[in-house]
């Protein structure tokens, strides 16, 4: 089986142009075949204030209605895929940046939910493991966008972390995949107080058991969920921690097994 | 040769959800290879409103300064494209949407003028014609959005017009391609009087004559300019005319030789 690193980017990141520079570098020196899911940020944030878009929110969920959806199509797919796509160029990693309706690589259905309506909520359907491999195969980097469609026409807001988590599950039929949630800090940490002190391997046991004691913030509990999912369901390797941190062999991050 | 189908489609068609609806019906109706590069419409200059962005002009020339270029970025190769691939995978018909960046299809170079500073605009230097045949032969459809970059990491804004003749011209090495310049009218007119009263066919010399004496309004002089380019450059087919009165058998457009 040929390897594939699958790397999910996270917001804060994405916001520092420094610190997305040094993200790309350490990217694009990733051997082999790679594919990047990317968030937001906060850009999509400061759009919306200054369109006046508000965020909705209900019961503590957001709702993407069709003002919101046009904001994070603009900013995820248009602004931020295709800067990062030019800066790989930049850096000779050829790369092709693309969204779920793309060659219908991600379908998803609009969220179906007893009491909310969540708007263009995406929860996905179908990964389109061929699709990808074949642009995998053309020897080129991946660059995804959080933004899902249902196959009718109508595009879908999806959260990047279960994208990049269904994705590494599929392709783990045909490629030995190694997975990274890439995010500021260099792993899930033993305390808040000493930023290097990485715990080096959870088990789903051992979250479980931190959830129930409050020793992982609310904040990380998507990633760990997501990290065990894909660590139960076929994906070879897979690490919550910082790529910059890992390339420059500083902290190999935490390894969920 | 394999054809291929190359068109264009133009502001007004995209504005309106109903024209591009049946725009899009009519490319999905196309028999054998398609291209699509389009244009970003009206929404672009109502998001620069709603932003408060100006649009800057020099010497009647318009400037993409660093704002401007976030704005097209966002509304061309994220709102406009995604949702046309969105549209086009609702009517069955398989497509990528792309722009200059991804996998290096269009490179420019930032223009370079004597007295006006034009800005992130690019003046294409080079078509990765075996980059966009290979997508071409995976079968889909490609929707280009008129975004380029300079291979070191900046995107720049390009005119589709060019864009579309530049790509027509390139492929027609490989392919036998027919473009279409598409847009509201049927055809160039003999006069505005009629809206059907469309001139057949136009050479090079003939449109001369017709921008001499004024009779080509200056509005359709960057499409004629561009037609009569692909025509003197390889391009088998070139076609000024409305994708949905050819596809429907009501007028077949004005074609440029």
């Amino acid at each position: 089986m040929t390897s594939l690193t699958v790397v999910k980017v996270g917001g804060n990141l994405i916001d520092n142009a420094i610190e997305l520079d040094l993200f790309l570098d350490a990217f694009a020196s990733l051997p082999g075949k790679t594919l990047l899911v990317h968030g937001g940020g906060k850009l999509a944030t400061n759009m919306a204030t200054r369109l006046g878009i508000e965020t909705k929110m209900v019961n503590g969920r957001r709702i993407t209605d069709a003002e919101n959806l046009k904001l994070v199509t603009m900013v995820y797919a248009g602004f931020v895929n295709k800067n990062i796509v030019a800066q790989l160029q930049g850096k000779g990693k050829n790369a092709i940046g693309l969204c779920g309706c793309d060659l219908n690589i991600i379908q998803a259905v609009k969220r179906q939910h007893p009491t909310i309506d969540f708007g263009f909520v995406g929860d996905i359907t179908e990964i389109n493991t061929k699709a990808l491999a074949d642009l995998i195969e053309s020897s080129s980097s991946l660059v995804i966008a959080p933004i899902t469609h249902d196959g009718k026409g109508q595009l879908l807001n999806t959260n990047a972390d279960t994208i990049v988590t269904e994705i590494a599950i599929a392709l783990s039929k045909i490629y030995q995949v190694k997975l990274i949630y890439s995010f500021e800090k260099a792993g899930v940490l033993k305390s808040l107080e000493n930023e290097l002190d990485v715990i080096p391997e959870l088990t789903e046991s051992l979250i479980k058991k931190m959830q129930e004691e409050g020793s992982i913030n609310t904040g990380m509990m998507p990633k760990t969920d997501n990290a065990v999912k894909a660590a139960k369901n076929g994906v070879g390797e897979v690490v919550i921690g910082n790529l910059v941190s890992i390339q420059n062999k500083i902290s190999e991050g935490t390894r969920v097994v």
